[in-house]
Protein backbone atom coordinates (compact mmCIF):
# COMPACT_ATOMS: atom_id res chain seq x y z
CA UNK A 1 0.00 0.00 0.00
CA UNK A 2 1.40 2.81 -1.09
CA UNK A 3 -0.51 6.08 0.35
CA UNK A 4 -0.48 7.02 4.37
CA UNK A 5 -2.01 9.54 6.57
CA UNK A 6 -2.02 9.77 10.31
CA UNK A 7 -5.21 10.12 12.84
CA UNK A 8 -6.05 10.64 15.74
CA UNK A 9 -8.82 8.25 17.81
CA UNK A 10 -11.09 11.08 19.16
CA UNK A 11 -13.06 8.75 21.11
CA UNK A 12 -14.81 4.91 20.92
CA UNK A 13 -18.45 4.45 21.77
CA UNK A 14 -20.89 1.70 21.55
CA UNK A 15 -24.72 1.33 20.68
CA UNK A 16 -25.89 -0.66 23.41
CA UNK A 17 -29.12 0.54 24.25
CA UNK A 18 -32.05 -1.30 23.22
CA UNK A 19 -34.34 0.69 20.13
CA UNK A 20 -31.31 2.95 19.29
CA UNK A 21 -28.29 2.99 17.45
CA UNK A 22 -27.39 6.21 19.12
CA UNK A 23 -23.82 5.62 20.80
CA UNK A 24 -22.30 6.13 24.02
CA UNK A 25 -18.92 7.16 24.89
CA UNK A 26 -16.19 4.26 26.22
CA UNK A 27 -12.53 4.56 27.84
CA UNK A 28 -11.93 1.64 25.54
CA UNK A 29 -13.11 -0.55 23.13
CA UNK A 30 -11.55 -3.99 21.64
CA UNK A 31 -11.97 -4.78 18.27
CA UNK A 32 -12.84 -8.09 17.60
CA UNK A 33 -13.95 -10.44 14.72
CA UNK A 34 -17.64 -8.93 14.19
CA UNK A 35 -16.84 -5.49 15.54
CA UNK A 36 -17.83 -4.42 19.12
CA UNK A 37 -19.13 -7.13 21.64
CA UNK A 38 -22.23 -6.39 22.85
CA UNK A 39 -22.92 -3.03 19.71
CA UNK A 40 -26.05 -3.41 18.04
CA UNK A 41 -23.91 -4.08 14.83
CA UNK A 42 -21.94 -6.62 16.26
CA UNK A 43 -21.69 -9.83 14.56
CA UNK A 44 -19.86 -11.80 11.61
CA UNK A 45 -22.90 -11.77 9.77
CA UNK A 46 -25.97 -9.98 9.24
CA UNK A 47 -29.04 -9.97 8.05
CA UNK A 48 -29.21 -7.54 4.62
CA UNK A 49 -31.59 -4.89 5.14
CA UNK A 50 -32.18 -1.73 2.40
CA UNK A 51 -28.59 -1.16 1.44
CA UNK A 52 -28.15 -4.30 0.10
CA UNK A 53 -30.96 -4.61 -2.51
CA UNK A 54 -28.82 -7.37 -4.64
CA UNK A 55 -30.00 -9.88 -1.99
CA UNK A 56 -33.64 -10.65 -0.58
CA UNK A 57 -34.29 -8.84 2.11
CA UNK A 58 -33.36 -10.80 5.25
CA UNK A 59 -30.92 -13.64 3.77
CA UNK A 60 -27.56 -13.83 6.05
CA UNK A 61 -24.59 -12.33 4.60
CA UNK A 62 -21.27 -11.40 5.79
CA UNK A 63 -21.26 -8.59 7.84
CA UNK A 64 -19.29 -6.08 6.37
CA UNK A 65 -20.80 -2.43 8.52
CA UNK A 66 -19.25 -4.27 11.87
CA UNK A 67 -17.70 -0.52 12.92
CA UNK A 68 -18.83 2.83 11.83
CA UNK A 69 -16.31 5.91 11.75
CA UNK A 70 -16.74 9.49 11.58
CA UNK A 71 -14.29 12.43 11.49
CA UNK A 72 -14.28 15.24 13.50
CA UNK A 73 -13.85 17.72 10.25
CA UNK A 74 -16.81 15.95 8.32
CA UNK A 75 -18.82 16.07 11.80
CA UNK A 76 -18.05 19.77 11.92
CA UNK A 77 -18.78 20.25 8.18
CA UNK A 78 -22.56 19.01 8.46
CA UNK A 79 -23.22 20.95 11.75
CA UNK A 80 -22.33 24.30 9.32
CA UNK A 81 -24.25 22.76 6.29
CA UNK A 82 -27.64 22.35 8.96
CA UNK A 83 -26.63 26.06 10.75
CA UNK A 84 -26.43 23.82 14.06
CA UNK A 85 -23.50 24.46 16.74
CA UNK A 86 -22.55 20.56 16.55
CA UNK A 87 -23.71 17.72 15.31
CA UNK A 88 -22.20 14.63 17.69
CA UNK A 89 -21.21 11.59 16.18
CA UNK A 90 -23.22 9.94 19.16
CA UNK A 91 -26.21 10.66 17.17
CA UNK A 92 -25.12 9.49 14.20
CA UNK A 93 -24.10 5.74 16.03
CA UNK A 94 -20.54 6.37 15.23
CA UNK A 95 -18.27 3.82 17.32
CA UNK A 96 -15.03 5.25 16.43
CA UNK A 97 -14.07 9.25 15.94
CA UNK A 98 -11.34 10.52 14.41
CA UNK A 99 -9.95 13.61 13.83
CA UNK A 100 -6.66 14.23 11.23
CA UNK A 101 -8.33 12.93 7.84
CA UNK A 102 -10.85 15.63 6.84
CA UNK A 103 -11.90 13.44 4.02
CA UNK A 104 -12.35 10.50 5.60
CA UNK A 105 -15.65 9.42 4.00
CA UNK A 106 -13.75 9.42 0.44
CA UNK A 107 -10.72 7.35 1.42
CA UNK A 108 -11.07 4.17 -1.09
CA UNK A 109 -12.99 1.13 -0.20
CA UNK A 110 -10.39 -1.14 1.09
CA UNK A 111 -8.74 1.44 3.20
CA UNK A 112 -6.89 -0.22 6.01
CA UNK A 113 -6.58 1.46 9.42
CA UNK A 114 -4.08 0.12 11.84
CA UNK A 115 -4.02 0.79 15.26
CA UNK A 116 -0.85 1.16 18.02
CA UNK A 117 -2.20 -1.87 19.95
CA UNK A 118 -2.23 -3.88 16.11
CA UNK A 119 -5.82 -3.79 15.68
CA UNK A 120 -6.88 -3.28 12.18
CA UNK A 121 -10.28 -2.35 10.29
CA UNK A 122 -10.61 -2.25 6.70
CA UNK A 123 -13.03 0.36 5.11
CA UNK A 124 -16.25 -0.90 3.29
CA UNK A 125 -16.35 2.99 2.01
CA UNK A 126 -19.02 5.37 2.52
CA UNK A 127 -21.69 5.20 4.89
CA UNK A 128 -24.70 6.37 2.44
CA UNK A 129 -26.63 9.19 5.25
CA UNK A 130 -30.33 8.02 5.80
CA UNK A 131 -32.93 10.11 7.58
CA UNK A 132 -32.75 8.19 10.92
CA UNK A 133 -30.01 10.04 12.42
CA UNK A 134 -31.30 13.49 10.68
CA UNK A 135 -34.46 12.35 13.20
CA UNK A 136 -31.97 12.45 15.94
CA UNK A 137 -30.56 15.29 15.42
CA UNK A 138 -33.98 16.88 15.47
CA UNK A 139 -34.81 16.07 18.29
CA UNK A 140 -32.01 16.76 20.12
CA UNK A 141 -31.51 19.72 18.69
CA UNK A 142 -35.01 21.10 18.61
CA UNK A 143 -34.68 21.61 14.92
CA UNK A 144 -37.87 21.90 12.47
CA UNK A 145 -38.50 18.23 11.10
CA UNK A 146 -36.95 19.44 7.87
CA UNK A 147 -33.73 19.13 8.93
CA UNK A 148 -33.89 15.47 9.09
CA UNK A 149 -34.45 15.15 5.32
CA UNK A 150 -32.21 17.86 4.89
CA UNK A 151 -29.24 16.15 6.26
CA UNK A 152 -29.80 12.77 3.95
CA UNK A 153 -28.38 15.31 1.34
CA UNK A 154 -25.62 17.59 3.05
CA UNK A 155 -24.14 14.56 5.21
CA UNK A 156 -23.43 12.52 1.40
CA UNK A 157 -19.96 12.06 1.33
CA UNK A 158 -19.29 13.57 5.15
CA UNK A 159 -21.41 10.60 7.04
CA UNK A 160 -18.02 8.39 7.87
CA UNK A 161 -17.30 5.21 6.69
CA UNK A 162 -18.05 1.70 7.69
CA UNK A 163 -15.82 -1.21 8.09
CA UNK A 164 -14.75 -4.49 8.98
CA UNK A 165 -12.28 -5.66 11.56
CA UNK A 166 -8.88 -7.77 9.91
CA UNK A 167 -7.32 -8.13 13.24
CA UNK A 168 -8.08 -7.98 17.08
CA UNK A 169 -6.98 -5.70 19.49
CA UNK A 170 -8.13 -2.46 21.57
CA UNK A 171 -8.69 1.04 20.35
CA UNK A 172 -8.63 4.06 22.78
CA UNK A 173 -9.15 7.71 22.73
CA UNK A 174 -5.83 9.11 21.82
CA UNK A 175 -4.41 6.70 19.53
CA UNK A 176 -2.37 7.72 16.67
CA UNK A 177 -3.36 5.43 13.64
CA UNK A 178 -2.35 4.91 10.39
CA UNK A 179 -4.55 4.82 7.42
CA UNK A 180 -3.21 3.11 4.55
CA UNK A 181 -4.36 2.26 0.86
CA UNK A 182 -2.89 2.14 -3.13
CA UNK B 1 -23.75 0.40 -6.87
CA UNK B 2 -23.70 2.12 -10.42
CA UNK B 3 -21.30 -0.07 -12.94
CA UNK B 4 -22.09 -3.40 -13.76
CA UNK B 5 -20.44 -6.05 -15.82
CA UNK B 6 -21.85 -9.81 -16.59
CA UNK B 7 -19.26 -12.25 -16.82
CA UNK B 8 -19.23 -15.96 -17.28
CA UNK B 9 -18.33 -18.67 -14.82
CA UNK B 10 -15.48 -21.05 -17.19
CA UNK B 11 -14.68 -23.41 -14.15
CA UNK B 12 -14.08 -23.77 -10.84
CA UNK B 13 -11.10 -25.43 -9.04
CA UNK B 14 -10.09 -26.68 -5.34
CA UNK B 15 -6.66 -26.84 -4.19
CA UNK B 16 -6.73 -29.77 -2.14
CA UNK B 17 -3.11 -31.19 -2.62
CA UNK B 18 -1.12 -31.65 0.03
CA UNK B 19 1.59 -29.30 -0.80
CA UNK B 20 0.48 -27.23 -3.98
CA UNK B 21 -1.54 -24.26 -4.61
CA UNK B 22 -2.05 -26.11 -7.84
CA UNK B 23 -5.94 -26.04 -8.62
CA UNK B 24 -7.98 -28.91 -10.04
CA UNK B 25 -11.67 -28.86 -11.68
CA UNK B 26 -14.81 -29.62 -10.39
CA UNK B 27 -18.16 -29.77 -11.36
CA UNK B 28 -19.44 -27.28 -8.71
CA UNK B 29 -18.50 -25.39 -5.56
CA UNK B 30 -20.45 -24.08 -2.89
CA UNK B 31 -18.70 -20.66 -1.57
CA UNK B 32 -19.22 -20.61 2.34
CA UNK B 33 -17.81 -18.16 4.44
CA UNK B 34 -14.27 -18.95 4.54
CA UNK B 35 -13.79 -20.00 0.75
CA UNK B 36 -14.58 -23.70 -0.46
CA UNK B 37 -14.48 -26.07 2.17
CA UNK B 38 -11.16 -28.69 1.71
CA UNK B 39 -9.22 -25.75 -0.36
CA UNK B 40 -6.18 -24.56 1.29
CA UNK B 41 -6.82 -21.08 1.71
CA UNK B 42 -9.79 -21.84 3.34
CA UNK B 43 -10.71 -19.99 6.41
CA UNK B 44 -12.86 -16.96 8.00
CA UNK B 45 -8.75 -16.41 9.40
CA UNK B 46 -5.53 -16.61 8.22
CA UNK B 47 -2.26 -16.55 9.51
CA UNK B 48 -0.51 -13.10 8.62
CA UNK B 49 2.33 -13.84 5.71
CA UNK B 50 4.70 -11.93 3.18
CA UNK B 51 1.73 -9.99 2.04
CA UNK B 52 0.65 -8.15 5.13
CA UNK B 53 3.76 -6.71 5.66
CA UNK B 54 1.84 -3.89 8.38
CA UNK B 55 0.97 -6.94 10.68
CA UNK B 56 3.50 -9.09 12.53
CA UNK B 57 4.26 -12.54 10.42
CA UNK B 58 2.64 -15.60 11.45
CA UNK B 59 -0.90 -13.08 13.14
CA UNK B 60 -4.05 -14.28 13.13
CA UNK B 61 -6.32 -11.62 10.69
CA UNK B 62 -9.52 -12.49 9.25
CA UNK B 63 -8.94 -13.88 5.76
CA UNK B 64 -9.55 -11.74 2.73
CA UNK B 65 -8.15 -14.18 0.68
CA UNK B 66 -10.48 -16.51 0.50
CA UNK B 67 -10.78 -17.22 -3.02
CA UNK B 68 -8.83 -16.89 -6.42
CA UNK B 69 -10.70 -15.88 -9.56
CA UNK B 70 -8.77 -15.12 -12.67
CA UNK B 71 -9.64 -14.26 -16.15
CA UNK B 72 -9.41 -16.57 -19.74
CA UNK B 73 -8.68 -13.10 -21.61
CA UNK B 74 -6.09 -12.53 -18.81
CA UNK B 75 -4.80 -15.47 -18.62
CA UNK B 76 -4.24 -15.52 -22.64
CA UNK B 77 -2.06 -12.04 -22.14
CA UNK B 78 0.43 -13.71 -19.54
CA UNK B 79 0.87 -17.13 -22.15
CA UNK B 80 1.35 -14.45 -24.74
CA UNK B 81 3.86 -12.31 -23.14
CA UNK B 82 5.68 -15.11 -22.31
CA UNK B 83 5.38 -17.06 -25.77
CA UNK B 84 3.30 -20.54 -24.42
CA UNK B 85 0.65 -21.33 -26.09
CA UNK B 86 -1.56 -21.67 -22.77
CA UNK B 87 -1.29 -20.78 -19.15
CA UNK B 88 -3.77 -22.70 -17.53
CA UNK B 89 -5.69 -21.46 -14.07
CA UNK B 90 -4.66 -24.49 -12.43
CA UNK B 91 -0.77 -23.33 -12.52
CA UNK B 92 -2.18 -20.15 -10.84
CA UNK B 93 -4.19 -21.58 -8.13
CA UNK B 94 -7.31 -20.11 -9.46
CA UNK B 95 -10.51 -21.37 -7.68
CA UNK B 96 -12.90 -19.45 -10.17
CA UNK B 97 -12.19 -18.82 -13.79
CA UNK B 98 -14.40 -16.32 -15.61
CA UNK B 99 -14.40 -14.68 -19.04
CA UNK B 100 -16.13 -11.48 -20.25
CA UNK B 101 -14.19 -9.31 -17.96
CA UNK B 102 -10.90 -8.98 -19.92
CA UNK B 103 -9.61 -6.45 -17.07
CA UNK B 104 -10.79 -8.32 -14.23
CA UNK B 105 -7.80 -7.57 -12.00
CA UNK B 106 -8.34 -3.82 -12.35
CA UNK B 107 -11.75 -3.98 -10.97
CA UNK B 108 -11.98 -2.20 -7.97
CA UNK B 109 -11.48 -4.08 -4.52
CA UNK B 110 -14.71 -3.98 -3.06
CA UNK B 111 -16.27 -5.25 -6.49
CA UNK B 112 -19.17 -7.45 -5.70
CA UNK B 113 -19.25 -10.64 -7.66
CA UNK B 114 -23.27 -11.74 -7.69
CA UNK B 115 -23.90 -15.59 -9.06
CA UNK B 116 -27.38 -16.60 -10.28
CA UNK B 117 -27.82 -19.48 -6.75
CA UNK B 118 -27.55 -16.12 -4.95
CA UNK B 119 -23.99 -16.34 -3.84
CA UNK B 120 -22.23 -13.08 -3.36
CA UNK B 121 -18.26 -12.50 -3.51
CA UNK B 122 -16.51 -9.46 -2.35
CA UNK B 123 -13.09 -8.48 -4.33
CA UNK B 124 -10.30 -7.93 -2.21
CA UNK B 125 -8.43 -6.28 -4.93
CA UNK B 126 -5.57 -7.57 -7.14
CA UNK B 127 -3.61 -10.24 -6.77
CA UNK B 128 -0.19 -9.60 -7.03
CA UNK B 129 2.10 -12.35 -8.71
CA UNK B 130 4.81 -13.78 -7.26
CA UNK B 131 7.53 -16.22 -8.42
CA UNK B 132 5.66 -19.80 -7.20
CA UNK B 133 3.32 -19.76 -10.28
CA UNK B 134 5.97 -18.90 -12.66
CA UNK B 135 7.43 -21.95 -11.17
CA UNK B 136 4.92 -24.33 -11.91
CA UNK B 137 4.62 -23.09 -15.61
CA UNK B 138 8.86 -23.36 -15.83
CA UNK B 139 7.62 -27.12 -15.06
CA UNK B 140 4.54 -27.17 -17.14
CA UNK B 141 5.91 -26.22 -19.85
CA UNK B 142 9.26 -26.75 -20.06
CA UNK B 143 11.09 -23.55 -19.99
CA UNK B 144 14.04 -22.02 -19.45
CA UNK B 145 13.58 -21.63 -15.42
CA UNK B 146 14.54 -17.44 -16.10
CA UNK B 147 10.44 -17.48 -17.06
CA UNK B 148 9.46 -18.08 -13.47
CA UNK B 149 11.04 -14.09 -13.10
CA UNK B 150 9.22 -13.10 -15.36
CA UNK B 151 6.16 -14.20 -14.93
CA UNK B 152 6.08 -11.97 -11.99
CA UNK B 153 6.65 -8.93 -14.36
CA UNK B 154 4.43 -9.98 -16.99
CA UNK B 155 1.64 -11.00 -14.91
CA UNK B 156 1.52 -7.45 -13.28
CA UNK B 157 -2.37 -6.64 -13.66
CA UNK B 158 -3.50 -9.52 -14.93
CA UNK B 159 -3.33 -12.36 -12.48
CA UNK B 160 -6.75 -12.17 -11.22
CA UNK B 161 -7.90 -11.21 -8.19
CA UNK B 162 -8.40 -12.55 -4.38
CA UNK B 163 -12.07 -12.29 -2.40
CA UNK B 164 -14.17 -13.30 0.43
CA UNK B 165 -17.69 -14.46 0.71
CA UNK B 166 -19.86 -12.38 1.15
CA UNK B 167 -23.59 -14.74 0.95
CA UNK B 168 -23.22 -18.54 0.16
CA UNK B 169 -24.25 -20.54 -2.35
CA UNK B 170 -23.06 -22.84 -5.28
CA UNK B 171 -21.32 -22.09 -8.37
CA UNK B 172 -21.42 -23.69 -11.30
CA UNK B 173 -19.47 -23.32 -14.81
CA UNK B 174 -21.70 -21.74 -17.33
CA UNK B 175 -23.05 -19.43 -14.52
CA UNK B 176 -23.74 -16.27 -15.68
CA UNK B 177 -23.03 -13.73 -13.31
CA UNK B 178 -23.07 -9.80 -12.83
CA UNK B 179 -19.67 -8.10 -11.57
CA UNK B 180 -21.16 -4.29 -9.36
CA UNK B 181 -19.39 -1.80 -8.44
CA UNK B 182 -19.10 2.26 -7.93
Amino acid sequence: MKERITGKVEAVLIADTEDSFVTRSLPEAMLEYGGIRGDRHFGLTALADSRYKMYPRGTEIFNRRQISMVSVEECEGIAQALGLDEVKPEWLGANIVVSGCPSLTQLPMGTLFLFPSGAGMISNGENHPCVLPGRVIVEETGSDAILANKFVHVAKQRRGITGFVERTGVIRPGDTFEMLWG
